[in-house]
């Protein structure tokens, strides 16, 4: 961790949504390292006490803190802030909810379901999913993002140009992120903290789970980014791939119904083969499973793959 | 490669586009092994000797011919034809072309243009892709499925719930794919080899070459697949993955979109920080780059990233 940061951004200093006009937490130069005592996505609603009907009480609109806004001295509409993330601090505990009406098979998925883990925080051994397995661990920040030039309050949900809830599970230690700036000074919030999750997030939850983030912040002059671009430092998958995987397809015109088609083929097999109940197929796919465009020029069909890493039941 | 197997199937023994009234080139048993001699997608159209304006007279009616039918005894609609991808015997030669009309940034790319490819088919070491780089090979079948139950012929084209065109690079030697049977015989065809494809093949070419391919089928009765799946014997990836990743996003409510606007970012990465030309960029994306879906619930916004391996320019 960083053990000499320049600045500690704590727990208190967190809001909802994204505004240009929340007061920045911090004002830094360019170059400086932050740590961020995050909260969990929950705002620390989960316990290791929690049972499935605490997801009934859970306040949406406590859900998806972010620490900061911190005011980069410098940075300007047309310049990228580069995200150098640092390290992570997990702190051991987490939890996977399926959320009525959030995910990609919502209409299939209507009740609660919760999922608790408890992982070894020094170790990052694969935390264990019941009896079934054992998931590989990657620690991320989910969202991770600047104020949109847009005046009013937006929600956190979803992901804009300028990053937030972006969910990309490759942003982990090592990995150096730019994001387009809209607003003077960039003003960067971290959060919703993951402590493994795969690609898609697929039931719309991962391993939720608080811990710190540390990273440097530095600007890049008139990058005029498009979107958010990103550079891993070495191999992205390795955690996982080991046993090699269980891969179901989607087939046909339309890339969400395909991700669908191959989501359902998989949670279909990992209950006849593995015995697990839907809800935990569901929720396991998401915390460890790759969603993947297999072809997408073959008109009129494309081939969206669902990868499940074998290496979890080994 | 398959220096026993029970049949050969020679390159006459190719048709094109799946037609469940093709007589079989082959009756075998469960279990049998095959070799076949393919043609490449281009049915040799194209040559060492090729050059752009060859794209022009690539004949349509003669493109992604694949060999077989292969009837297996026993397989009834409603089974899974077991198909054990064993090894590949590349020729050393390929190509990768933009077809005007045909890949994911058809609408911007208008202009035909042409890679070839001289490979060490033994050593299967990383091609070079003119002085800019080197990319990694994974030999595959591009196309391999099942003659559907719909009378007719069928384009090529567009894979289906029995495969065909699936385009999926990790159909690689040690692969077992499950295909859904729709008649009777199952009538296996396989093709369309590729030396190496990212995830998508977004130019609408992979490093097409011909190859031999020896697989090995077999049936499971009463399967009652909804669409092809398959398990890799270990890791997919780890020919690309060393050196990282350069990772552009599309981020918003269309995974169409999204992917074009990452792919985009990209190519726009690669020549302001390669010196590469938009169509070389283009080509190289498509034979060793990447789409995956990283967030598909976040509403409405989603994201998908297209990988870029560095080892290609290390």
């Amino acid at each position: 961790m960083c053990n000499n940061c320049d600045y500690t951004i704590h727990g208190r200093h967190h809001h909802f949504g994204w505004d240009h006009s929340i007061p920045p937490a911090e004002r830094v130069t360019p170059g400086s390292t932050l740590e961020f005592e995050c909260l969990d996505s929950g705002s620390g609603h989960f316990t290791p006490e929690s049972t499935v009907d605490d997801i009934a009480t859970l306040d949406f609109s406590k859900v998806n803190p972010v620490n900061g806004p911190i005011y980069v001295e410098g940075a300007r509409p047309g310049d990228a802030l580069k995200v150098e993330i640092l390290s992570f601090k997990p702190s051991g505990f987490g939890w996977t909810a399926n959320i009525p009406g959030f995910g990609l098979l919502a209409d299939q998925f209507k009740d609660p379901a919760l999922t608790l883990w408890n992982y070894d925080a020094t170790s990052l051994e694969p935390a264990a999913f019941g009896k079934h397995g054992r998931v590989p661990l990657k620690p991320f920040a989910g969202t991770i993002g600047l104020a949109p030039a847009e005046a009013g309050l937006h929600s956190v949900v979803p992901p804009r140009r300028m990053g937030g809830n972006l969910d990309i599970r490759d942003l982990a230690a090592g990995t150096t992120l730019y994001l387009p700036v809209e607003v003077e000074g960039a003003l960067f919030s971290i959060g919703d903290t993951h402590a493994a999750q795969g690609d898609g997030e697929v039931c719309g939850t991962a391993i939720e789970s608080q811990m710190n983030v540390a990273v440097k912040l530095d600007v890049v002059k008139d990058a005029n980014l498009a979107m958010p671009r990103f550079t891993t430092p070495g191999p992205v998958t390795r955690h996982l791939d080991a046993e090699g995987y269980e891969v179901t397809t989607g087939i046909g015109s339309d890339l969400m119904e395909g991700a669908r088609a191959a989501l359902s083929g998989m949670i279909d097999l990992l209950c006849a083969t593995r015995g697990l109940s839907p809800e935990d197929a569901y929720m396991l796919c998401s915390v460890c499973g790759d969603l993947r465009i297999s072809e997408i020029v073959d008109q009129p069909n494309w081939v969206v793959s669902f990868y499940f890493p074998r290496v979890v039941f080994s």
